[in-house]
């Protein structure tokens, strides 16, 4: 069961205006679910991307930035968001890259627009071919739904393994103009830096230059779907989307506005609640822990540390099984290849209690107090390197049974 | 269970003149079981060890690595081992020394040597103290039965989440001398190269010089220990041992003697036996897979293909599923941080079938083909990456919902 982590509302997600949302059910790979889902955009919006950087990476993948460079310099926007769940179209060779071309012509067709304007995503089995006839097929009827209401909606519709259909919203004011940001994202396995096994959409109604959105894409994606993991595997398909519909009224926002950070920070919030969202919905997930690690020499060396804690299934176990078998994140400290690293200095926190310090077991640490922390469904781990004032922070999840029951029956 | 591996028989173990083994029940974290064990060497044997890089090395691998050096030094060789499991002495700071060396000190007593004379070995649970009254009670147990006789009992004696000990034997001519060779390993869980959570002991009565035995140990780990993964994590306490008890009567083997590699070859079968074993028996295993990566520009750029591959729980967990979702080792291939890998010119076969090329499923390749070598107990999985000559091996095993188990469990 997702950790603390509930499927929103639908009246809590607002609509942006100048974006619409229509799905489909296209019987991808399962009846009776959603599993086409396109986004529109009004004329003059900016989008931004950001994109998985396995080499193996997908066919949409592929034509997403063959298109973003393509609109860019024809100075003719992205007007629209195809995606399907059910085959991620990865590991396809050129016929996938046909099949993802065919999709976006089929769409652009239908709503007036160049093939070249359509942003293509796909999400699930990999080594597939796209059933491009049912992609097709579900467009119709995608588009006689379009509304800005539909983000609920729409999150449902690209949610794979995804046990929770994952958005948030924010609103806030830019020179008294009230701006709203409205996100989503679906993902729990083959979550990983760089990034997670995940499709990521935000849109604001925000006036905003493209090269501050640029900016921002990159400071929010480093700040949340960069720092979480479940299972250390990177996916084909990653993608991560900002849009800008620029019809809030406020003055523009560049890089060098004074509410450039305002704006920044705010789409930074739905990042971040989107992406621990995929933690928190991790496959089989039990636990949420938060490994910080500080005091490093640099922001490098600290995200060795984390991740060499967060991707070890002895630990990963431990927590599923509530036991403060701390030993073995000490291991993984140690095996995390931080050069010259002084075991006997650094310091190790589970919440607020001090478990290891001097190379070993702290003097009044009492394992009581590390299974009463363990028993919690959110859990800090800390670790204070103490040889600088670098540091950073990951989110993970556990490693249960049902990791293993998800990742076994994928595809039956 | 074990994938194909089963307990030796005590007859099958040969002797290794000049090496005795004795075992106690000391009770060390579990009633009726083998904990402790000592062996002791002739006069004039020939040491050579390697052990774990984890920064956060436990206390008897500092206090093995000082003894070694020390013994080299002072010309008086290494005479006792003493190995515990039920606690790792690892994360226990300064007391876990001056544990380890008081159960040098003592050993060394009750057998006339020097403390640096014998070499500590701990394997169990992290950040807990050593019960050193334990280990001392169990040692005139222990030295009263040495036998030469006593592999398999010494196998069993240092296993801890093993369900089947590891040992094995060679005989081999060297110029019309017989040559033995006995080994034993442990390990099951932790285990990464560089290295797994185990320990290994391999003996010979070869008359072999220190610089060889210290050449042969290298050659041998690396094609062995370093070779294997169960869950990508090293542990604290790892530690390989090469003895030569100098008693076959053989010419003196140096790095130059034309039977150096003869000798290096049969102990290096020996460790990769005890290693693959580690594999076999890895926490939860139901298959053993080999992954071979070949055609890589280095070895480096195959073993981190190898490694991405043996490491990613969604791949471990659809062999577990005899699922031939092989999208996932793609995937894995795709992220392994190959620089300017073409993806389209790369082959991936699943035993002989050809799965993947020109970067994407193979025109031939039918799923059935890819159920069949599912179900089988031993796997081999090969990519070529076409850019090189280089190539690497890697043993693995699957990723069960026994390994969840075990390690939810493991202390309780």
């Amino acid at each position: 069961m997702p950790v603390k982590l509930v499927a929103p509302q639908a009246a809590s997600l607002l609509p942006v205006s100048g974006v619409k949302l229509g799905y489909a059910e296209a019987h991808m790979r399962k009846a009776q679910r959603k599993d086409v889902l396109v986004m529109t955009l009004a004329e003059g919006s900016a989008v931004s991307g950001v994109f998985t950087q396995n080499q193996f990476c997908a066919a949409p993948v592929l034509l997403c930035k063959s298109h973003l460079a393509q609109s860019a310099q024809a100075k003719q926007g992205i007007r629209a968001l195809l995606v399907n769940t059910g085959c991620a179209n990865a590991g396809t060779g050129e016929q996938g890259m046909q099949a993802a071309q065919q999709t976006c012509v089929a769409l652009a067709d239908l709503l007036g627009l160049d093939a070249q304007q359509v942003l293509p995503f796909s999400t699930g089995v990999i080594l597939e071919p796209l059933p491009v006839d049912k992609v097709l097929q579900g467009l119709p009827t995608a588009i006689a739904n379009l509304s800005e209401d539909n983000w609920l909606n729409a999150a449902e519709a690209i949610m794979t393994t995804d046990i929770v259909a994952k958005a948030s919203s924010r609103r806030l004011l830019l020179d008294g103009k009230p701006i709203t940001i409205t996100g989503m994202s679906k993902g729990s396995g083959m979550i990983h830096p760089n990034m997670a096994t995940m499709l990521g959409y935000i849109a604001t109604d925000a006036v905003v230059s493209q090269a501050a959105l640029d900016a921002i894409i990159h400071y929010a994606v480093n700040k949340s779907f960069n720092c979480i993991t479940v299972d250390g595997d990177t996916s084909t398909n990653d993608s991560l989307i900002l849009m800008a519909s620029q019809q809030a009224g406020n003055v523009e926002i560049t890089e060098n506005s004074p509410h450039f950070s305002v704006l920044r920070d705010a789409l930074t919030e739905v990042a971040v609640e989107l992406a621990q969202a995929i933690v928190r919905d991790g496959e089989g997930a039990t636990k949420f822990m938060t490994v910080q690690v500080e005091g490093g020499q640099d922001a490098v060396e600290c995200r060795k540390v984390a991740y060499a804690i967060a991707h070890s299934p002895l630990i990963k176990t431990a927590f599923f099984a509530s036991d403060p078998n701390l030993g073995r994140i000490l291991a993984a400290i140690g095996y995390a290849g931080v050069d010259q690293l002084d075991v006997s200095k650094l310091k190790l926190y589970l919440g607020d209690v001090l478990v290891a310090e001097n190379g070993g077991r702290a003097s009044a640490y009492r394992e009581e107090q590390g299974a009463a922390v363990m028993q919690e469904a959110e859990i800090l781990v800390r670790v204070d390197l103490a040889r600088g004032a670098a540091s950073c922070t990951v989110w993970t999840c556990d490693f249960s049974y049902d990791y293993v029951r998800i990742n076994a029956d994928y595809r039956s």
